[in-house]
């Protein structure tokens, strides 16, 4: 199958390539390394460099043998993104390019605008390079369970029939996010839907929970195959930013009462998912939406399981709550279904001491380059 | 009250503009003549000139003695936007500046994109513009009933309550479109959702069906002060282009079976309702929503409502389906509430014979401008 990975730099998208390469697959990874840019710009660096992308596939051709082919290009600018499909003919395309950072999102007009527009392009380029050129072809978008937001009812994957006044009629489950980032989601879901129905085109939506771990199903990369992992306020997801304070010794800071509910899942099932909606594809003109995740989890439960592992490696770490940067509801209903993917195979890889362990023990070669100024957060929604 | 009307050179923007004005409004109009560039491109001039905005300002301050203040300028350029929020305070914005037409958003990739990007930055700068200078400002912000489509289920003014298993939360009415004009107005809706809720902003939204007329309560206004009238098929709504399909002799051009509904109102009844929500604001951190609209009809009853007019007249006009450009349901439930704006106070203008006798004499005097080639559809959809 010839896989095109959109934003494939990033915390996931190299992995994705990698993993359908080692399964036989051809792989195009394009990015503008506009995370690496925007890390850099809000002094958010990861906890350990990773090489650029054409260096990472000179290296993993080294270690495995394997050619991902690679592009460096900006996927806003229609020409660059036209030519990467005319060229390629992609039958199916991963797309992670957006900007991913909620904080980042809501530091300031200039970065609400980026965000805005960077994500928009490039959902809205993708679905015209499709249209001109594979027509065909299968869209594996990432979107975010944030779109959802936390309502009072029953979250269900993607769709809710509604009944009023006698008659019922289907539509896409009315969304509400807590960021501008996660809001900039719910219009791609939404452009994406017009497009589909009319122009019958074949899009998997995954509404992503926050993604942990550093570990691929390849275990034996060196470490600069590894997926670049941020650990600051900003580009860093709870569980890794977590983990790297127990290491760095510094609490755990749980923003505010920490029932703030989400579903979370190790990146091992990022890239099973993924896989298996490649596998599955959507039907011409339909927008299938998987809510891809494989257990829930407060905030509060997240540290104190990350307190319980690290103590069994003889690391004391604490918790502390501090003033919540964000607006969210923080003790609320949730109760998002997520049968889907389990249902077409998914092995889910739970959040265990084993998982969370040997974590720490990564992060541990890494402790010196921790720098404590990363961890609080520098960006507040009021 | 100081009144800011974005898009002021508009169909609607320009008569909003002299009414503000005559009620002893301070009004500043702005506007990049957007709309005028794309209908020269794509062969759409208006049935008659209107002078440039600087000019008609100049004229309706012959003819009333009141001053509009005006800008030209890009609003999707934020240092443009913010410098006339800054200068001028605005404490109610009127927000018409978008890209209004259908067809020309499926025309094409370019066509597409413009639409998109236009339509989302000048509302997401028109937003932070608040955000900086003018917070509790109250924005009266043009959305389309072609948000919601036409779901098999009623449609209630904007939002809408779901209880499933037991449990009850409120929504934001779930929107699917049937263009890519109209997604960005769905697109427009959650992007304002998000900033009301988050900086507590104060936005009534209003849902409005297709406007049809000519005239404004300022009766005796001269021919150059008039809306500027497009009755082409990419730029004209569909009552104004029957219109001048029947006094140009030429059939009335329903697409396909006709039964297409939707909810319409008179263009003084446009100038009513937004008044209506500029002497009642919303609440801060509130988005109203109102579906503006006085009555509904089928495609096929409005063309032998404008027969049966033109009869009256001695013009013997005709009725032909052709093949329908567009992608929508021909035959279909449609039931919106729109008892909001009554309960303010509008008081319809309603679609009767005197009223479309009054625009068929109108547009009689304009009858040699009327070129035939711009009322077949040019656009299709698939």
């Amino acid at each position: 199958m010839r896989v095109l990975i959109l934003g494939g730099d990033g915390y996931l998208g190299w992995p994705t390539a990698t993993y359908f390469s080692s399964l036989g697959h051809e792989v195009l990874v394009v990015d503008n390394y506009y995370r690496r840019l925007i890390a850099e710009a809000t002094d958010s660096a990861p906890l350990f460099e990773t090489p650029l992308l054409s260096e990472r596939c000179r290296l993993y051709k080294e270690f495995s043998g394997k050619e991902i082919a690679c592009r460096i290009g900006d996927l806003s600018k229609p020409e660059f993104i036209f030519s990467v499909f005319e060229e390629f003919k992609p039958e199916t395309i991963v797309h992670y390019a957006e900007q991913p950072s909620a904080p980042y999102s809501m530091r300031g007009f200039s970065e609400a605008r980026e965000t805005l527009q960077n994500n928009l392009d490039v959902t809205f380029n993708c679905l015209w390079a499709m249209i001109k050129y594979t027509p065909d072809a299968h869209l594996i978008k990432l979107g975010t369970m944030g779109e959802y937001g936390t309502p009072d009812i029953d979250i269900p994957e993607g769709w809710i029939d509604i009944e009023k006044n006698g008659r019922k009629d289907k539509f896409l489950f009315p969304r509400a996010a807590g960021s501008l980032y996660h809001t900039t989601k719910v219009l791609d879901t939404d452009l994406i839907w017009f497009y589909v129905r009319t122009y019958g085109l074949s899009v998997t939506d995954l509404m992503q929970g926050p993604v942990y771990g550093l570990n691929t199903f390849e275990d034996d990369m060196p470490d600069n195959l590894y997926p670049n992992f941020h650990y600051d306020d900003i580009f860093g997801t709870v569980v890794n930013r977590f983990l790297v304070q127990a290491v760095a010794g510094i609490p755990l800071t749980v923003y505010g009462k920490g029932g703030q509910t989400r579903g979370y899942l190790n990146l091992k099932d990022t890239l099973q998912c993924v896989e298996l909606a490649a596998q599955n594809p959507s039907q011409p003109g339909e927008l299938r939406i998987f809510n891809q995740l494989t257990e829930t989890f407060t905030v509060n439960e997240i540290a104190e399981r990350i307190v319980n592992a690290a103590n069994t490696m003889g690391i004391s770490a604490e918790i502390k709550s501090i003033t919540n940067p964000r607006k969210e509801k923080e003790e609320h209903y949730y109760n998002p279904a997520y049968s889907g993917l389990m249902e077409l195979g998914l092995k889910p890889n739970f959040m265990t001491d084993d998982v969370l362990c040997k974590m720490l023990t990564q992060i541990l070669k890494h402790k010196s380059r921790i720098s404590n100024d990363r961890v609080m957060p520098r960006v507040s929604w009021s």
